[in-house]
């Protein structure tokens, strides 16, 4: 017979997923209760609460897809598209390219826009786009993280407004490291994951709907044969899937609880804790400590006299693509970082694969110890590689990012205790002083 | 802010989730490990091997879908069928318009036969009907936890050969508890879940493809834009969903190791335990200990004057219908079952709702001592709820049937030890000594 499972010991520092802060994973291991118990249903309500939060929402329908990130796209776009129906996605790396598949094998009429991998789309150029096609959907990453872009999305909202278009955005490796307002600026709907930002294991996908989106969903509602009542709906051209019909997944969140799959409940338990543990930092505060610790990691690798790949002023907090020098074999320094180190780091995928590396600073690992830690191990793998670095630049670099960030953070907190009571919310983006580092 | 999830004390005697094995409950809580860590791998490759053993195939396309048991469903119909491709569905219980209703979402043209709520098929039906259909696929339940019945497989998969049809079962209920061999009997596809006898947690989906089952997926693979390479092939009729897409999840999972989702990493050893738990204490033992708590259950509740629904012989071992009394109210003695004695069991769907119970005695939970206080429990219940039960007959019936079990599994044992050198392998239904409960 085989051994319990078993992992090595590792820092992950790649695009994700990351380590698993360990208060999820505990409360991973959990018991189970049975779906429909109070306490269960009561769960899976405080739970909705919870996600409103982390996605800036009043959305009533907001809940979990039991599947990967990838998994709540496909609801989102199989929900949300007809066979037939238009969507536009603006493409700028390898999941837009996602976004569009999912949404051809929905047997929607996609239209793209492409831009270089490493930038973004001024908005101007989507409602160009947007003008054009006349979409149904525009359906937009947020941060894709085969090139470490954030598209901004805080215009889109009103362009999509403008011209009576769905905003869909995948939020899911920028959530909670980077500020992502659902309602402040009108997206309908977003998807996310765990396994980034949020600091939880993969295969859970939060998701909330507008009301706008909802009603779109309300056309294509259509209840299964063996449990339908006498007067439920029957759509004759129901949405395509029956495990990513959103409409089906809002009943069973809804207050009809109408049976569709088994919530997965260890799943459940991580996905409360990961957004409990959010909340409790504080939105402002997660998303300033991805700040620090990316612009450490990258005043750390710039130090080490690497270049860094694509426009910088518009890439997640989160994560860091450095260009693998021409005199070393970029996957030779990456075994050596996981071998040597314990730590993994990532390549990416399509133009950029063997030409960067990227580099996370994510959730439970976006940290001035994660940090220090992989700059020293990366400097002295490529000394040993044969690649000249300047000795201890990257840590020291590092080092001062976080030192002015935590003086910064004093002072915040010192001229905030002028004007608020004790006990006050902060909002904005200060840091309180004692939060993770 | 809410506090941590804290369940109350459950005893999960439903048609499923019931409790999960507090070894897997563990496994959920080992920290994370990167998708592509050969560690990783080396894990994804063990726990198929694993569930090789737990379905009885050798087919190298054994794998975990992401999702929950409907998940594994849909990626085996989505997969197989193309749109307008013919599939009959046998259906004996809710879970059979589950098939029907997924595979009309996948465009498919569905043909159903029905049978009575409380029976199988005679194997001859359905190979009229698959005469008369001339399907692709024949879709049929293993145990449809809705009415409790184990429809029989062993003569479909020879049905299936002599008119070239492939046969899939969904597994989901029955799996761990009942007799199963996907390769002895010939069958195609099989998918499954960890919640029922394989005592863990919603949320992942094995399934197992047989070679003839993975032909037909060849002739449909498409590798998706963002990781394609020049000689990739693209085909213009792809799968309709890519998230379940059984080609492209086992080219992740396959030597080519081609990015897909992000393997959802706390439910794969979650996964990989369960399996262990099941093939450490032997399929047959496993099955046995089932059949003997069934058993007892089964005795209990007639011995308390309950009448049983649907054609027992054909039942399935770990979940039994009982009939709801008249003189009670079916949801309040459930009620009283969860709040004063913390245990759960279930109603049903369709026309069983709130005319029978269904109780189980599944995985983790198959044992004399959740037997018997699920008994005594319900003998308190129906008394206060003013139906008159025979004191302690329940509870005695059910011990009987234990104590027959260990008498003969010990005769068992006896017998074997004259034949077998110590150390042989038990095969057939022999359950050792020492084996739980
Ligand atoms: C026989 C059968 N098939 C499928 C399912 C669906 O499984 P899930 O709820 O895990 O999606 C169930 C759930 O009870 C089942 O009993
Ligand atoms: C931006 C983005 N979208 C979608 C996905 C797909 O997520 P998953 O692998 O959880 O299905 C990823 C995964 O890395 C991602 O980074």
């Amino acid at each position: 017979m085989t051994q319990p499972v078993n992992p090595p010991a590792r820092l992950l520092m790649g695009p994700g997923p990351i380590d698993a802060d360990p208060r999820v994973l505990r409360a991973l291991s959990t018991a189970l209760v049975g779906q429909y118990d109070p306490w269960m249903t009561a769960t899976m309500t405080e739970t909705q609460e919870l996600y409103r939060q982390v996605f800036g929402t009043r959305n009533d329908a907001t809940v979990l897809v039991d599947g990967t990130s990838r998994a709540g796209i496909e609801a989102a776009l199989v929900s949300l598209l007809a066979p037939g129906d238009r969507v536009l996605v603006p493409v700028f790396g390898r999941f837009g390219h996602l976004l569009a598949e999912i949404a051809t094998r929905a047997g929607a009429e996609v239209h793209t826009i492409e831009t270089e991998w490493g930038q973004v789309f001024p908005p101007s150029v989507i409602e160009d786009a947007v003008r054009r096609v006349r979409p149904k959907v525009l359906a937009v990453v947020q941060g894709d993280t085969s090139t470490t872009m954030n598209q901004p999305l805080d215009e889109l909202g009103a362009i999509c407004e403008r011209h009576g278009v769905l905003l869909y955005s995948d939020a899911t490796a920028s959530i909670g490291g980077n500020p992502l307002e659902t309602d402040a600026w009108g997206i309908d709907v977003v998807s996310a994951g765990l396994q980034k930002c949020l600091g939880g294991p993969s295969g859970s996908a939060p998701i909330t709907l507008s009301p706008r989106a909802v009603a779109v969903l309300d056309g294509r509602r259509s209840i299964e044969a063996g449990i339908r009542e006498a007067d439920d709906v029957v759509s004759d051209d129901p949405i395509r899937s029956n495990y990513l019909d959103l409409a089906m997944i809002l009943d069973y969140w809804g207050p009809r609880r109408l049976n569709h799959h088994t919530e997965a409940a260890s799943m459940l338990y991580a996905a409360n804790e990961c957004a409990r543990i959010l909340l409790e930092e504080g939105r402002e505060a997660v998303i300033e400590r991805h700040a620090t610790a990316g612009r450490a990691m990258l005043a750390g690798v710039e130090a080490l006299g690497l270049r860094v790949f694509g426009d910088v002023a518009h890439k997640m907090h989160n994560v860091v693509a450095v260009e693998i020098p021409d005199d070393v074999v970029g996957d030779e320094v990456r075994g050596a970082m996981l071998e040597d180190h314990g730590i993994e780091i990532g390549t990416s995928f399509g133009p950029l694969h063997g030409r960067v590396w990227r580099i996370g600073t994510m959730g439970y690992n976006a940290r001035k110890d994660t940090v220090v830690r992989t700059l020293a191990a990366l400097e002295h793998c490529l000394r040993r590689a044969g690649h000249v670095v300047p000795q201890g630049a990257g840590v020291d670099a590092a080092l001062d990012v976080h030192a002015a960030a935590d003086v910064h953070a004093a002072a915040d907190v010192h001229a905030a205790a002028d004007v608020h009571a004790p006990g006050d919310v902060h909002t904005g983006s200060t840091a309180p002083v004692g939060a993770p580092a």
